[in-house]
């Protein structure tokens, strides 16, 4: 059994306090610079490397980290997680979206079935749904092949599945992959249902249902709003829609549904992209193969996640030197900087993956922490963001690591000779430009045009963005969510924190207010 | 002439520092609580109103904040800048956005001319071209409307004009003012140019080309990239370009666009929606007459905030409360939260704004200053933050100050009752709940289901979102960043930071580089 200790307790934290920082300027001079670079890689999955040449660390702080990672037990309690234990201790809950992916260690039985084989087979059924609707087997009420599907659900079961639907849109298009094209509902502002139902062609649209619960507010009025806007249409809603929920919510075995997918209590809503709720609208948009190399992509980061040498474990150790720059250094942010248009949504799905997994105040045990947990993560894509917020990256008071994301190629290939160099030439030649100026700054006597340098950033650097490399890609994140929850003795798999506002906003609209509350609500009229 | 000094110097900076916080809580607790709301509220322009009864300051704070705004001669600075005084020390420019939408005071020679006349002559010649596009009068090769405009433009040229057409988009449709639909290409990444091309309809696009230097590598490159396209489908692009740009740029009098609008030096990227720079694209999207609202609910703002009492002077006060949340209470993000889905990308355009004006160390004289500046702009529009990155907000380590903006109604007018509520007041309802869950929190014995509350906010409300109001939201946020900029002493209208990644980038792809650059370089693929 491993040990669960908070992290001011073990002897790496009063090591790490001690550390002197180092200087980013100096490590990356010179010829000993360029050796940093070429040794401070760790190749993950699909042929990724994590680059972090550029972190405030040296070989004696990465020593007390890898200290860290041994006496926080991190292997072990990835072990323990992925072999079926409870981890998520607020609800009592296993953590199984490793599982939706691959097999790491023994086989789980919850609810007396093997779940790798319950998620299997949840997968299974949605690529022979997605192949009869594009086969035209199941089809409109006129005997017409859809050629939209609409996702219906908000948090977890928006953000990551759209994210990766538009990493994805392009390269679908460039390989003939794009079966149909999606769409997403989220947000309870009847203007956001309104404009996606006035772009679509409603009698060839399906729509994805996501709810585990199915009794979340936002999804059910949206689940509403189209049900009333394809019966106004003339339309059958059944013959419309199909439902990914758990198998004993209310949505699970109703007749209003074309077919039921089913996730479990096991999968947190933004681990869902590889589950059903991501499984659905991605068979649907690019075909059951395409989810499939995704998977194998997650499934292979999550291997390497497994080792247990951290200076060989990508996703560990970005997460002992994110710990590093948080806890010691004082830096509340990090910004994740994708230089692909493609990953344009990513940074807003990582940001509820971190922030609602490690935005916590007690440990796992409900006791408060006297040290600071996870940051709060923000992002565009580059060079994008270079001409936004990068001023106060470079030259404001505070200091933010830096997660920049790069290939070498670009997606749809199209591409042109301008001045000497192609545009993907210009966006990689920035991205390296970015990590120097950073990192090492620029003396200059009119202190306007001053750089300090020393602030830290690494980079994940492929060859392609394409279905298992952006694999690759979001399982490092969720491992390195996971991490770095284990060093805090977190609880990184529930949410509490998101219900309180649920059940004041009940209140209001039950007219059961009182003080400043009814104020409020008057202003806004209702 | 106004006095420039550090805020430490300031007689309030020490005043400031020895108030004792206030709790939310109890300030906003039972009957009184209901009254704070009540009187904590500025009324804004158009119809807009700032309640601040949930962010952390009493009537002592207040005053304090109040001889601040004297003893930093907020009114007096802002008087400088809109009659044409050098306020952007650190390029010798004058500040003149406030022109493009109104006279605040006296005529601003420079340059020998007239700059509101230069400013509304530009307009015109905007509003003129945009009819005879309408009208059918400048057409494309074959003498067929065009139907679509795509604005080429980076950072200010892109992130304001593209959430002001999100902002107007189902608006216009709702009340028959989408003229053209609109698109953007920013990114350098090929893919970027490449599926925006892939989506439209080419023969009938007439692309806006935005540079005020015409000097921008990526948005020269996406124009290449973009006459590319255009000849290889056997059309001419100087029958589908037109340029914003200054008069003095190469591209001012080329014979490569069907016409030049012209910005000048005194308006910076950031704070040119209600230039040339947003006024080309949406008076071709919308008509010149919605653009004209724009620009008059921007303008009744500026005259709002040119009020010298603070607490009649939303932009001011806002400012105020800010700096108080940045300096003292030691907060160092802000979060933009519109519970409105057409503001989805107005977080982004205030997170250039804010943090590209203010992220900066050194004073106006180029001297460091000793006190945090800007802050960390980061939001996502509600309820779908709620569901997201809303957890860390609530239980986080980290109190992030935020800026709610709510609308009592939706903009489409669509919507239906489920559960006894339509989804616009379910909308309303979460705001409103969002407020006092944050403020006052709730207590559990479970620690893991407490919440501490004392997290403050503030909410713009306002009856819609239309042209006039989206304006004076646009001017109430560029008023406040550059009344903090005033407070910290700093120019929050230049931005050096933004050079040295350019300077770096053009090093590697001359192949100019060495040590860890170069090692980067190699890495990236180039």
């Amino acid at each position: 059994m491993v040990n669960w200790k908070n992290f001011d307790e073990l002897k790496s934290y009063g090591k790490l306090a001690d550390t002197s920082r180092i200087s980013l300027k100096k490590v990356l001079a010179g010829e000993k610079g360029a050796e940093r670079v070429e040794c401070m890689s760790v190749p993950m999955a699909c042929g990724l490397s994590f680059n972090y040449a550029a972190r405030p660390v040296d070989d004696a702080i990465l020593k007390i980290l890898s200290e860290l990672a041994a006496e926080a037990e991190l292997p072990e309690k990835f072990q323990e997680l992925y072999n079926g234990a409870v981890i998520n201790t607020g609800e009592k809950r296993l953590v199984l979206h490793h599982l939706t992916r691959g097999q790491l260690g023994s086989d789980v039985i919850a609810d007396g079935v093997n779940k790798r084989e319950f998620y299997e087979t949840q997968q299974k059924k949605i690529a022979e749904f997605a192949e009869k609707v594009h086969a035209g087997e199941i089809v409109n009420e006129a005997g017409e092949k859809f050629t939209t599907v609409v996702q219906i659900g908000i948090g977890g079961s928006d953000l990551g599945p759209r994210a990766m639907y538009i990493a994805l849109e392009n390269w679908a298009r460039k390989y003939g992959k794009l079966k149909m094209e999606a769409k997403f509902i989220s947000n309870v502002d009847p203007d956001d249902a309104s404009a996606v139902l006035a772009s679509i062609d409603l009698p060839h649209s399906i729509f994805v249902l996501v709810s585990k619960s199915g009794t979340t507010l936002e999804t059910l009025t949206n689940e509403s709003f189209v049900k009333n806007a394809l019966k106004e249409a003339g339309l059958d809603p059944s013959k419309h829609m199909a439902a990914v929920t758990s198998e004993t919510s209310p949505l699970a075995k109703s007749s209003d549904y074309l077919a039921a997918f089913f996730m479990d209590d096991y999968i947190g809503g933004r681990y869902s992209s590889t589950s059903a709720v991501g499984g659905a609208v991605l068979s649907l948009a690019f075909g059951a193969d395409v989810f499939a190399e995704f998977l194998s992509g997650a499934a292979e980061a999550d291997k390497a996640a497994a080792e247990k040498d951290p200076m060989k474990n990508a996703a560990m150790l970005d997460a002992l030197i994110g710990v590093y720059e948080r806890n010691f250094l004082g830096m509340e942010n990090t910004a994740v900087l994708p230089y692909s248009q493609a990953l344009s949504r990513f940074p807003a799905h990582l940001q509820q993956l971190d922030m609602e997994s490690n935005g916590k105040s007690v440990n796992r045990f409900g006791e408060p922490v006297n040290y600071v947990t996870g940051p709060v993560i923000f992002g565009e894509p580059g060079t994008n963001g270079q001409h936004s917020f990068y001023q106060l990256l470079h030259q404001g008071k505070t200091v933010i690591p830096l997660q920049f994301i790069g290939f070498r190629n670009s997606q749809i290939g199209n591409d042109l000779d301008i001045q000497g160099s192609t545009s993907q030439q210009k966006l990689c030649a920035n991205v390296a430009a970015q990590i120097i100026a950073f990192a090492c700054g620029k003396e200059d006597e009119n202190r306007n045009k001053n750089f300090e340098g020393e602030r830290p950033s690494s980079i994940i650097i492929g060859d392609d963005l394409n279905p298992a490399s952006l694999g690759a890609l979001l399982a490092h994140f969720e491992n390195k969510v996971m991490f770095q929850g284990f060093i805090w003795n977190i609880n990184s798999f529930d949410q509490e924190g998101v219900q309180l506002g649920k059940v004041l906003a009940k209140r209001v609209l039950a007219h059961e207010t009182e003080g400043a509350l009814s104020v409020y609500s008057r202003l806004l009229g209702i």
